[in-house]
């Protein structure tokens, strides 16, 4: 990790490069980098012949996550937005990089970020190998980098009219989680806020989806706007199953059935993923997924015919930062 | 590009897909970007046997830059910043990503700062292959990755005792230009707020250098913070000459003699190398320089006895964003 220079240099203590050490530099667990967090540059070793697969996000508080969340949830949650992306395209995480820009360093919230943050990185194999820490309204910019073998990674472009649609888990939990917190629940194993503040990147999931899914994408954006990246993507219209959208449990009960639906369909922060799947590989995936101890639930299916049919009601896609028309368009 | 939801949709227009796409995709120069900016992740065929230079900058408006500061010159500086750390280890500029949080989503800034941002990626053959958007206090995070053979790669930990310290262009600019900025200075021609707002990461000068420096730094927390990352880091002191460091033209008619010194010691934002070079290596690497229309200024020397000395007045190392005690540590 390191540091850039401020205009304004604060009293408080610790300094900056104390605080860094002794929250967030951890030796590597895991082959491949030649020199870590402490110089210019962290020096990695690529797997020879493999394709870096690469992707940032970055959680503004307040906009991302509550202000007030548990730091060790954030710590988790940033961490999981980026590797969520690695999933979608079926890499091997292995490294990442923060960029935390903090309003004050509180050693305690720290200590606790830093350990939801290392909880992850630990489960998925990632080693923590820079970054840098700056002043401002509290957000983390995490960078991820994983492998994959050439030709291998799941795109959002790959899909064939007549595949098959699928989901991995549950849909409406990051809706879902988000009223509930507003509502007042705090409790991290209510399954609804642990779906909002913990989501759980389907790294193995996606993974195991190489050499059967045809597309793939992680929802971030909702169903209906992922779905509708994956349709401009392959030049494609889908025919989705309203009626077959596995909501998440308790989802009904909190939002209301209308509600539900519309968060299933168009809420964003779910981190389940998208896949198509032609007919011959639907079997094998299910069975590779049913291993993992996750469901894949067929919602509908491609088509050549442009467009996205059987959505009830008129739903609006998801949410976006700077206005609200939606083109479909990845860029 | 990607984006991540919000919670607060905002009616404005144009959308951000539509924004990212007009002003931030363009098709890669360069070879390696297999998938660039449009799926979840970009994917990079690194070369064969290199090693991966890795690095992340975040620039906060009003503590890296001037909110009002020209947008054009803002897009150079974020690039500039996180390329400046390739340069310190010698590595080949490859790719950028970049993380945009934005207050709003003004078009013409929008344009300006792009056209800043893509002029200097194509000076220095870096391609942008990712990043994403978000709202909340304007910030730009930027990722690079450069590519170096295995072991060829300049690190703060390699200097020994007896090599000399030599400093690339010229000291005092980052706080000089701040100065005339804060002046009401606004012509970027002006050479010191040109150092300040349009730095030039010394790219070329760190490759050339690859072979014949010991140990490298880019000044980005002041000369002696800096100094003290590769003292430490190679376990050293070091003696400077203080009457030899190489001031900006017009730095002491701007600041004073006094603090003309100071920003020369202690001011962030510099963005040259400070190198250490053994004996038998200063003739070459001058040439070299020389070559690159650069200087090389010798200002010291390293020694076994820590710490560091021929510092005229106490002047405090480099500013912390969350408090002034050094430890010399870089974490």
């Amino acid at each position: 990790m390191s540091s850039s220079a401020s205009k304004r240099p604060n009293p408080r203590r610790p300094g900056e490069f104390e605080l860094i050490a002794r929250h967030f530099t951890r030796k590597p667990r895991h082959p491949g980098v030649v020199v870590g967090v402490g110089d210019d540059c962290t020096l990695l070793s690529p797997t020879p012949g493999y394709q870096l697969a690469v992707s940032v996000d970055t959680s503004v508080a307040g906009v991302h996550f509550p202000l007030d969340a548990p730091a060790q949830a954030i710590g988790h949650r940033v961490l999981a937005v980026s590797l969520s992306d690695l999933a979608a395209v079926g890499a091997r995480p292995r490294w990442c990089l923060m960029s935390l820009t903090l309003s004050d360093a509180n050693d305690d919230w720290l200590a606790a970020f830093a350990r939801g943050f290392d909880a992850l990185c630990r489960r998925s194999q990632v080693d923590l190998v820079g970054g840098d820490v700056t002043k401002g309204q509290l957000a983390v910019g995490v960078t991820v980098h994983g492998e994959v073998p050439p030709g291998e990674a799941l795109l959002r472009s790959g899909a064939r009219a007549g595949d098959a649609l699928f989901v991995t888990g549950c849909l409406g939990g990051g809706q879902g989680g988000l009223k509930a917190w507003q509502a007042g629940e705090r409790d991290l194993a209510h399954p609804l806020l642990a779906a909002y503040l913990l989501p759980e990147p389907r790294l193995a999931a996606g993974q195991a989806l190489r050499g059967l899914a045809s597309a793939a994408i992680d929802i971030s954006d909702g169903l209906l706007a992922d779905l509708g990246h994956i349709c401009h993507a392959s030049q494609l219209g889908a025919e989705l199953d309203e009626a077959a959208l596995p909501l998440c449990e308790g989802l009904v009960e909190c939002l209301g059935e209308k509600d539900a639906m519309r968060a299933a369909l168009t809420g964003g922060d779910e981190y389940e993923l998208l896949v198509s799947l032609p007919k011959a590989a639907q079997k094998e995936a299910r069975e590779r997924l049913s291993v993992l101890g996750l469901s894949l639930t067929h919602i509908g299916v491609l088509s050549s015919r442009p467009g996205i049919r059987g959505v009830s009601a008129s739903h609006a896609p998801g949410w976006q930062h700077f206005g609200t028309d939606q083109s479909g368009e990845a860029s």
